[in-house]
C-alpha cells in the first residue's frame, strides 16, 4: 500500500464551493477507480486555501498508470482543476513502523 | 481532532538512522503527551530525504501550546533536530466530509 499525498491550493475565497466539488469526485469518481483504497481531504487551519489530499493505493501504479491514463482521471481534473491556483504538488509515501 | 502534518527534509544518506531516531521520540515521547491520538510517519517515494509526520490532536492547543511549551519538545527535538537539513513545515488542518 501507498500514500498519494496531494497539495492542493485553491484561489482564495472559493473554499466552500471546492469543498462540495472535491467530496463530489471523490465520491463519484475516485472512489470507483480500481486499486483505490481510502482517501481523506484535510483544510488548512492556517492556509485556509490549502487542502491536503491523501489517497491510499494498493500500488504505485494504481494512481500513476492504471488512474492518471484514464478517462477517469480527466473527469476528475475536469471537477477539482477549476479551483486549482496553481498546479498541486503529489508525491507518494510508505508507511514507516 | 485536529491533524498535524510537518514535512520534513533531512539530510541526505542518514535515512536508516533518522527512522529509527523518529520511532524512538515518538514512542519515547510523544505517544505520551496529553492530547495525543495518534501518529504516522510517511516516507517519500520520489523524494527519499522527505518525510510526512501526521499527527492527530484532541485540539490545536494540546499541540501548540500544551506539548511546544512543555520540556518534552525540547527533548524530542534533541533526538529528531539533528537530522533536519532545514526547519519543518508544519501546519494543522480539519477533516472534511
Amino acid at each position: 500500500m501507498i500514500l498519494e499525498v496531494a497539495d492542493i491550493r485553491i484561489h482564495p475565497g472559493r473554499q466552500a464551493e471546492f469543498d462540495q466539488a472535491i467530496l463530489r469526485g471523490l465520491e463519484q469518481i475516485i472512489s470507483k477507480v480500481p486499486g483505490l483504497i481510502s482517501w481523506k481531504v484535510n483544510k488548512g487551519i492556517e492556509s485556509t486555501n490549502r487542502y491536503l489530499l491523501m489517497i491510499e493505493w494498493e500500488t504505485l501504479e494504481h494512481h500513476t498508470v492504471n488512474f492518471r491514463q484514464s478517462p477517469a482521471f480527466q473527469e476528475w481534473r475536469a471537477i477539482v482543476g477549476p479551483f486549482f491556483a496553481e498546479p498541486p504538488v503529489v508525491e507518494h509515501f510508505q508507511g514507516l513502523g
